[in-house]
């Protein structure tokens, strides 16, 4: 038997969460012959619900699942872990900007930042969930003393997911015959969902589907779609969400297919011309853990004035937490 | 590859659902080679809710998921059904009794019954998951014209998982080396969580664990746990029922493995003394989709006391709703 990886969730008695442990306790991010322990994370007056989680965790009776830990003291949480699941975070209210938002949230990731520096494996693995996900993983990584940056991710994979879904029900095709949709730039509204290498059923999104709609309507259903999905279901995107993350983690742990990519919003290396160290979503292969961001894609003026408008937007959002990367 | 299966879940846009459905679209319940189409029923309020798990749905870009279709039309959720979960019931509100319930609840099962006999698929498998859920699948049943009686099951998978942990737990060992509990009678307080054949790390539960423990505590805490999550969580069990229900229909499908039996609630056939036509869980076998009962187990007089006290919950469950059975 393998050894336990010790997988931290924050945020763990929410509704993201609540979609997310089940499938990590059932193997579906390591592997069924992989045993898990979940380290659960919450603010104190969540810590009753945490424990009714922990039980129905347990009902689930799954074979990987080792142990258990519920705790509101962050380096307890993220003691010794290998992988970090950061989805707690604090919401956006009525009326709040998003740099609001962003200076409410930088503190939170601060704290989580040290105590994964403090406690977490070495090797950890971090995925940030909880939004504005970019900028609260820079924050993050900034405080994680001690860990390689590049082991800090957040999470662009639901609009990745998004994009594709769109593709296939656009073109009346099986979802598994969309490959290689773009993600770049902000988890937000300025996210620039990119069909130009995208193929369905080996075919050219491009000669598939009609060009206007694909520099239109396609990338604003992907970046709105969120607000859909409040509209409808009252709450927000909870089971995709966790869906999401899951996939992000298993493609992490197991790699990309051969002549595949997937997109992460991952430390730039300045390719594309994004500034080096934001947080920035890129088209992304994975192999032995390692992510390497696909080069030499041909970006025309259009492509490239949508990626500097979703970029000048997360060096906003850096001024905004400035005082927190000091 | 190979046809889509139907699949038909009702009181789609509620919890259990929103934790069952990612989970049967990414092939967990049927495989990953197992194209799935999604029949989705919810009362006509619940449809622009419903409309935002189905966006969800696609949201995931699961390579398994054809088609969702969402509807308040029950032959048309039915419609050639090959697998249906029914979820969807009225919950018991405050200083509701019991019989209560069963009475406000028939009804809307013979309307599923109805529908599932006019319009699934002959071979259709139905799961009732709904409370009370051995006498919900007895009115379905009924109702259902011209589909064998043995295709209607009622859950007490959860019951069994519960069971399970609680001996792992209990015991410090793996959740994995704990095998073949039995939940015998009703999805209820009077259920009879009996460790008498299980086994832990392959020794007798009743060589590992303390007697009084097994014939005392275990069974009440098994019992008990809906409403103990309940008071932990302030919401009744989602995920691990969806869990549940999840691995109902799996071993449904792919099988129990040798030596091992899970608990179901069928159609009793007699054996061990539980009148015939009976929803009532025993120890199965599950083989090419065919359920056996577990024959020649000796019951002690304790036992089948305890069964008994189940067993006579049921009939006068059936009782309650006779003039549905007419």
């Amino acid at each position: 038997m393998n050894k336990p990886l010790r997988v931290a969730v924050t945020g763990a008695a929410g509704q993201i969460a609540y979609s997310l442990l089940p499938r990590i306790a059932q193997g579906e991010v390591f592997g069924k012959d992989q045993p898990v322990i979940l380290q659960l994370l919450e603010i104190t007056p969540a810590l009753k619900a945490l424990e009714g989680v922990s039980m129905e965790l347990f009902d689930c009776a799954p074979s990987t699942l080792v142990d258990v830990i519920c705790t509101d003291d962050a380096e307890k949480g993220m003691g010794d872990a290998d992988a970090v699941f950061l989805i707690g975070g604090m919401p956006r209210g009525p009326g709040m900007l998003r740099k609001d938002l962003i200076q409410k949230n930088g503190p939170i990731f601060r704290g989580q930042g040290a105590a994964i520096g403090a406690a977490a494996s070495k090797g950890v693995r971090v995925l940030t969930v909880a939004n504005p996900c970019n900028t609260n993983c820079l924050v993050t990584q900034f405080h994680a003393k001690g860990i390689d940056p590049k082991q800090f991710h957040a999470m662009t994979r639901l609009d990745h997911n998004r994009a594709t879904s769109q593709l296939a029900t656009k073109s009346g095709k099986a979802i598994a015959s969309v490959k290689n949709v773009i993600i770049w730039g902000n988890h937000s509204a300025t996210q620039f969902a990119d069909a130009s290498r995208a193929t369905i059923d080996g075919k050219p999104a491009y000669d598939v589907l009609d060009a206007e709609w694909l520099r239109g309507d396609f990338r604003s259903t992907v970046a709105q779609r969120g607000k859909a999905i409040i509209d409808a279901r009252g709450k927000s995107s909870a089971a995709s969400a966790a869906n999401a993350a899951i996939e992000h983690m298993q493609t992490w742990h197991h790699g990309t297919a051969e002549g595949e990519h997937t997109s992460m919003a991952i430390t730039s290396d300045g390719s594309y011309g994004v500034p080096e160290g934001l947080i920035c979503s890129f088209p992304v292969t994975v192999k032995n853990g390692e992510i390497s961001i696909v080069q030499g894609l041909e970006l025309s003026d259009w492509d490239k004035e949508n990626l500097q408008n979703s970029v000048d937007e997360l060096l906003s959002e850096r001024e905004a937490v400035a005082d927190l990367l000091k």
